[in-house]
């Protein structure tokens, strides 16, 4: 049950009703950070945003973006749910993998980074902005996973609750979730 | 040293200047939570920034946000250091406090949040929008923190480094900070 008297409505959708003026720059952050410009493509991006949401074992992140990949990448949920039970041995390019690696240091601190993890995503042809948008994606989702859990927002229980969320992420994208914000 | 090449600026001024594209809805969101309107002053919702910081020991966070605190609290730095070294016992407001014990669950994970603690906060006059803007401002901390200190970013050592940028931000806000983005 919420903690607070939010709208009805799954995980952050009830936070981004309650407070329309907040959910503009959440939204527009998710927007460039998954969707925007990227060597990065939109299904790797929410491979990462699924993976770090599962380790901070927040469901309706999970759920949500783990679907917004299964949704765009060509493996599918079958892709998706090896990545998420290991990604050292996932069929993923080793880029991503190790891209992988930096977000789940990110998820335990900002200062467990090391110069070795990059220079090892690096070894696999990955940029520094590349590395930049890992870092801030993975922080992200430190924020978005205690948002909707800090709040009590409550989970839809299966993986097929999600899909016609994703079919509108996909198509519409994350600006367009934004409520209108009252004058 | 920086993980990635970035500009020579201290802190997320480096992350902002490397990637103004992220660094708009990222100012965009510190502008609407620690500076629009709130029956929040200006300088509580700081020092949770601050706080929160301090508990991810971002050493840039904490001492620039610290630095805004006292810039914009009737305590100034007298007070900031008490806060910061104990919220129980510091000259705040029963309120502050029940907020700040909901911002250090927060920074654990969303899930340590409990009606307790909520409750506790309510108690003591806390709004249902003060418990979400101080759920949505320590979690927007831990995504700060996770991304200044993910890309292993410059912080400078003393208090006195910080005062000009708090001018600054006291003056200005966090919007007029967002590097121009390139066509």
């Amino acid at each position: 049950m919420p903690h607070i008297a939010l709208p009805d409505a799954p995980g952050i959708l009830a936070g981004m009703m309650f407070r329309p003026e907040t959910a503009k720059p959440l939204n527009d952050l998710a927007e460039v950070l998954l969707r925007g410009d990227s060597t990065l493509t939109r299904g790797e991006r929410e491979t990462i945003a699924a993976y770090v949401s599962q380790l901070n074992s927040c469901n309706f992140c999970h759920n949500s973006h783990a679907t917004f990949a299964a949704l765009q990448l060509d493996g599918g949920w079958d892709l998706v749910d090896q990545v998420m039970a290991d990604p050292d041995t996932a069929p993923i390019s080793p880029k991503l993998r190790a891209l992988l690696a930096i977000a789940a240091l990110v998820q335990q601190s900002g200062r467990a980074v090391t110069p070795e993890s990059v220079d090892a995503a690096r070894a696999e042809g990955a940029t520094d902005v590349e590395v930049h948008d890992t870092v801030l994606i993975a922080a992200a989702f430190c924020m978005f996973n205690r948002y909707v859990d800090g709040l009590g927002t409550l989970a839809p229980p299966t993986r097929e609750d999600y899909a016609p969320m994703g079919q509108q992420i996909v198509e519409f994208g994350y600006a367009a979730a934004t409520p209108p914000i009252p004058d």
